[in-house]
């Protein structure tokens, strides 16, 4: 979604405030040039006190101020956290999940599927709709919050997934076949006779059970958008936060969600992207995550939630707050907006800090917020809705993720598929290459110099035939380990690895270890320890790069690159150190499209991206992510520096403070 | 209590025994010069072997043995484990906790709020009362054993809870607002709605229900008491055994008991201490956790349990039982008691072995324990009852120490608390400072020269005014990083921080974080890292000690002093390691009162421990905690080696024997 | 069990395959030279897909291709994975355990007792037997698989313990007197008392429902056998795949069986081996548990699972897959079946990879095997049912393996038992001596020159007569620390320890506790760290051999020997280095029977294996457990090299490959 202007401003919970001072924080806000907030998500018990009650005090107020002040509103339904008496009414509408009946507390604790809970959804968003409907400073909605399934298995759930595989194999015997339930002596040979899911062995019954419940996500958050159609103006936006999986900060795709499908829903895709500050800063994820999130719509996003001071260890340095700020507009996104306004004085998140701390006084967070709230009023029009053009796409499936959450990549773990894809996000990130996204839906790679498919584990004989064809015809692609390896229902193929792909590729395998003090060597000299996964591949027509340096397995090939139709394919058969998978990918991407490389000169920590702007300029941003200057010399075509309005003419060394960053519009 | 003599023994249960050898045991036992028994705690089953039916076989047994040879013995009442015809018959005794309902096995597993638990707890008790009223050498009674509420957190506490809340919070708006219910909607709206308390994720609710949890003990430790005081004479003391908070060893203050309440039931403070020995015996646990029993009555204490051979680990080395026992009388302790007499030959504690081993043989152990006997003998009169005046105190608080548990210091984890009020207290120590505890319900702290508030995460106004107060008056207070922050309810303060404390520090925060690489320079130029918690601290009127050496941290202090009224306060920002808490303790005393530092000459391994005796003498205890000879230089006027008979002239050296000790009273 | 030939083969499902290949599946095992399935077992569902109807499809098809491919079959007992349909119809067939109720899905999850359970197996597998009976190329019988209790301790179970314990123990009195149940008030007085077992801390409790539970396999196994009795011919075999003690490979003797008592239901001892490989291949597994397995039936034993490809961290290096085999086979096994043949291509064993690929195309791994199958057709005659005479025995004891379980040897923790016996037994591995094992139940060791009693923590007073009659009619006894030290219900014996043994081992000791900076020097001058436990030994006839090098624990011996009757005993009283321990076995050897050091001269990685075969020939075994190449000296009369064919003269030296081996026959 294009926008006016950038969007920057907080989540707002007058709800939470120990007194009342709403007016007090929106003049302040208004003061750090601060534009939009986001409110009413998860504050069900407030609006709703008693069942059918309501109460719109705190949203009028915060109506009211915000619109005193020149604050536009995006208002979230309030879906995501259910109030006591709705638990009480309803015991069961707390889920059941793998680790029994969710107690009330938490929020996202109940089943999404449960009538009693859709019934209260309706009624308390329609309540909202109606109360707000005429707000001409409401520009958008936001549906419930970071939805998932919540892991939802109780026994009516898993009755709906009993039907949904009647619909999906009628034939029972096919089913069985399919899912290999004879292993074990799991053979299912009556409707009747379906086991608790929860309890199963067989991967193939949990990740479809897994698939099951991301629809259960898509359809939720459609029928949510629905509603919300029926009341909202056509200038008025419908998006979703949309979150990403998560160790103790955003790493990477989400396991839950279909977000390609459930974007459907939304007319802008929405994010939060919380990421290691301090000395751990390096925009890796505000990167891979923000891409994700561009790809949803294909369009700029919005960051809906991102840390202002953010939890304990991620107190900003000064100058980090500008840098993450302008990182994710780089990206494409087109708002900042922080999780969240003023810090919160009760509760699991009392140490989630907002803009401001606990004592709602101007502290550096603030100030330095507000020096970019001062910026964007004067060059956020240069800046929003930039256009990417990249060359190169790493392509995103869930069921591969699901696959080897359950059969992990050794040592990777439960984040394997994540581990892998961002072991290729990260390296072009370094290289300074940008790339986009792809949804495993696609079968139309064409617009692009090269596909990346890493751990893409699971894939449909279409995908593949897909990928294929698009080699043949001209396209180059980088698969890794760990893909084309199963079909659709995690059962592993019987032919040749990887399957279909080995005839682009060149090269098949029939074995696999872990790597223990294996090497490789590079073609400029430099070593390499092979890490987590070793195909033993063998190389049909395929040119290997390097073989394994190891008694027994120096046979086989580390990576191999074939020629194929009108194009490539290079297949990387292990996990290289870093420096070792830039020099394959350097190798690899000037043999077709140097082109790829044109940003390659700089290196991280200073990081290169590139727009074009509203006014069909070029933007171009340097950021450092280290606490040393650096500098990088500008060439081309003359430009402005868009921060202090100098000119930047070729050969021109440009200075970039620790943790500082220049835009040049040219 | 002062007492006669000191009380030196075991705990001793015959029915564990497996064969008849009271008579045996207790010749043994007096031929060690052991004087007094515990018995009956945990004995229910034998003692009520069916309902109704009492059988005192073995209390009389031991009564008439002890007797005998002279033997005292405390009496505990046996219902801190309850016997399984109990269980059966009250399906429900057993406490549901957050794992869900007991199940019968291990001790202090029943609900001490359950009818039938107390109905049956007052008839054995009665039963025991009765029987032994006539006894003259029970000398007194231990209620129950270690109590707590053990997490009792079923329907009917929670009833009860939700009571105790209507009681305390009349109105539900200001209960939802102080414990800021309306996050993730969790407002509370009807006294009906409330949830399981045991789900919450507010902080502020689980830390009312952890108080509204250590009320239970208080209230039934004086339920014991006042029908033990129906039957007791008045030479007779009732004493609990308060323990500790714990690893796998006793390390601070217990987070379950408000143990300066509870003691209300008691007249004697009584307390177990257990600690690490062989290499890591220092003496830390004994000074800690005896200071705070000590403080319990302001007087002299019991320690009713202690390791003899203890657990495996723990095996002293020659002479480390020796200086055990004088480490705990040289801190105010007028009893040593061993858990226990006999190494048990079955169940979970086989392997936290007595005086004897399972042989009954006369081993190490024993024999040294009979020169602890002897010499108590010769020497007890001017060592027991020992009365200190110390100079600084440590302010203890429950709900800080469980406010930290729920939000744990970083790496600290839920032994936060203690972690911080160890480091103090280890440090003082260390330097040879003894010091007391009060409990933060004190209000008058005229009589120390400095009270130190390490960690007071919670605190009232009215402890902050007093605190204040104390200072303006001339007190000098040492607080710590993570004081004042929040109220009683875990609710953080919305004004400058550190609330109310700001004023008398002469100092303000509003930002903190992990240190991550940040240094100090001592003004002696050593250095220290800051560890575990930094607060950016900005100085007002205060003077600052060191700033954070770090490129993004250095304007902020991280220690402060500030001059106010007629007294000081000291601000520590972060942890140091001890040589720079030395040094700055060291520079603070020595600013208002040299004398705190009298003993600082000698430093840890030497250990220095002052009092004075029933006789008016002062008593110095010299103890070397290590295997390597000390000596230490008498400085003064002429006194007499307590053991040795000896005389200590001026500037005599005197040796100290690897894990040795010697006692001057002069 | 005498063998024609060795059996060679692999579990086969044809249950599980992705499409029909039987076929072509047999034809390349004849290609192998393999000449045995193994088939049935865990294929309940298919065999019986709903009640009552039976479908011997894929039984027929297996028996006719392997019939055509002149292939044996072994027939297991489908009854260890239950169908869905029997658990749906008996919901309660799902064991509770200490974990609570299982939910279906994984094998062995149901309660064995249960006489639903009983009924339906009894059906199938009569079934079964009456549809195969006349079918000439069945080999033999498999009952269940690995079969164990699974942990189950429902009411019903609990009831039925109660019902054992009446027997065994009809005096409430003494039962109370004998497990201890005074501690903590667990005395139970009336049957009705009984509380549940799960939740006990009476550790002699809880071993005696272990021994209970271990009761239950030899009931149901002797069961099983019955049933199948009635129908096989007197040539067909019964066995039962007994698997071992688990990490992440087998490490020792099984907790959960008692085997010497179930192996009483089969005709031959079969058993799974798994272990790891490629760097870390020792064959240590291979030798001590296959141990095990000789000694259960004093006698040849099959292989019936092991690794081909196994997990990804196990892909043999080339030549480890015919090292392995021929490991087994010298020990004393006359099978060698792989689990299994094809790798699976759904569910949890998807990475526990057969023999083929998923892809089943002719890898390494098939093409190794294929040359074992052509070196057994060709010299299997001279290698199989090789006998073996070992002066050297170590006894085995399930319930001090349950002791030690419960009451773990500090850091060794749940696997201190076997963690000790695999000390000694590894020990005497890497020495090249070869060495029985003997369970407990036996009185005679009188054709031992030497047992060893590693950890006997439980043991009857009858045994350690008979141990202390052995060594006083000239046998010689090893003990190590924890052995003797309770009684059968894990009682800890109240007098002088070890218990008995004390008088035989010359020494007596009452303190022991975990070494820290212990060390002792050995004869030779090398010093060694002692690990994990030390008992505090005071020498009364005994000769130490080293004392304690520590200031407190000087006066105690660490290891000591004593001279009784006609024999001698040495006990070690802590963990040694493994070159002290060879030292110390080294010396202890020489001073009674220098032949048991016949073959230590050669040393690991080089293992030598001897035995006699059916010829009454010897058989000598090198084999080289390392990467780099090995040389020895063949010493003695001439014999032949059976690969080779190659005369072996007296001098002659032998070249081992790296993971190679050399058999001489002679």
């Amino acid at each position: 979604m294009k926008t006016d202007h950038l969007l920057f401003g907080a989540a707002y919970y007058s709800e939470y405030l120990p007194y009342d001072r709403v007016e007090k924080d929106m003049a302040l806000m208004a003061k750090a040039g601060m534009n939009t907030i986001r409110i009413a998500e998860s504050t069900w018990s407030t609006i709703e006190p008693q069942d059918g009650r309501f109460d719109f005090t705190h949203l009028d107020k915060m109506l009211a101020a915000s619109a005193k002040y020149g604050i536009s509103v995006i208002v979230g339904t309030p879906t995501y956290a259910i109030p006591t008496w709705l638990s009480k009414k309803y015991p069961d509408i707390l889920a059941v999940t793998d680790h029994g009946a969710n107690i009330y507390g938490a929020r996202q604790n109940m089943d999404i599927t449960h009538a009693g809970y859709r019934f209260h959804c309706e009624r308390v968003i329609r309540a909202i709709m109606e109360h707000i409907r005429d707000v001409p400073h409401i520009i958008g909605f936001q549906l419930d919050n970071e939805t998932k399934s919540y892991g939802t298995a109780g026994p009516r759930v898993q009755a709906m997934f009993v039907e949904y595989l009647k619909e999906k194999y009628p034939d029972l015997e096919t089913f069985n076949h399919e899912f290999g339930f004879d292993y074990w002596s799991n053979r299912i040979n009556a409707w009747e006779d379906f086991p608790d899911v929860r309890g199963t062995i067989n991967q193939s019954f949990a990740a479809e059970f897994a698939k099951f419940q991301r629809l259960l996500v898509t359809d939720f958050l459609k029928w949510q958008a629905d509603i919300i159609s029926e009341y909202k103006r056509p200038d008025q936006f419908i998006t979703q936060n949309f979150d990403f999986a998560w160790t103790d900060h955003s790493i990477g795709y989400q396991p839950e969600v279909n977000q390609y499908e459930a974007a459907n829903a939304t007319t802008v895709a929405g994010c939060d992207i919380y990421h290691p500050s301090q000395s751990l800063l390096t925009g890796e994820e505000i990167t891979f995550c923000g891409n994700i999130s561009r790809s949803l719509k294909k369009d700029n996003y919005l960051v809906l939630e991102t840390q202002a001071q953010g939890n304990i260890a991620w107190l900003p340095y000064p100058g980090q707050l500008r840098l993450q700020a302008y990182s994710h507009i780089a990206n494409g996104a087109n708002s900042i907006m922080y999780w969240h306004w003023h810090s919160i004085h009760n509760a699991i998140e009392s140490y989630w800090k907002g803009v401001l701390s606990h004592d709602f006084s101007e502290n550096e967070t603030y100030r330095e917020a507000c020096t970019i709230g001062d910026d964007f009023k004067r060059i956020g029009a240069h800046i929003k809705n930039l256009k990417k053009k990249n060359r190169v796409a790493i392509l995103l499936d869930n069921n591969s993720l699901t696959g080897l959450r359950l059969f992990p990549i050794g040592e990777l773990g439960e984040h394997s598929y994540n581990a892998v894809a961002r072991w290729i996000g990260d390296t072009l990130y370094r290289m300074n290459i940008e790339y986009d996204m792809i949804s495993s839906a696609e079968r139309d790679f064409s617009s692009y110099d090269c596909v990346i498919a890493p751990a893409l584990y699971s894939a449909s004989d279409a995908l593949l035939d897909a990928l294929t064809g698009y080699v043949r015809n001209g396209g180059h692609l980088i698969a890794t380990f760990r893909s084309a390896f199963c079909d659709e229902q995690l059962k592993i193929h019987c032919d040749m690895q990887p399957h279909i792909l080995h005839e682009c590729l060149g090269i098949h395998y029939d074995q696999y270890t872990y790597p223990q003090n294996v090497q490789i060597t590079l073609s400029d000299g430099s070593k390499s320890d092979c890490k987590c996964w070793m195909d033993m591949v063998c190389c049909d027509t395929a040119r290997p790069l390097f073989f394994y340096e190891h008694p027994a397995w120096k046979p086989y090939a580390a990576a191999a690159v074939n020629e194929y139709g009108q194009g490539s394919a290079l297949y990387l058969a292990s996990m290289f150190d870093q420096h070792a998978l830039e020099k394959v990918l350097r190798d690899y991407f000037n043999s077709f499209s140097p082109e790829v490389l044109a940003n390659s000169d700089c290196h991280f920590p200073v990081i290169i991206k590139d727009g074009t702007n509203d006014f069909g300029k070029n933007v171009r941003f340097y950021f450092n992510y280290s606490d040393t200057e650096q500098h990088v010399v500008w060439n081309g075509c003359s430009g402005t520096e868009l921060l202090s309005g100098a000119s930047a003419t070729d050969g021109d060394t440009l200075r970039l403070a620790p943790w500082g960053f220049i835009i040049v519009e040219y």
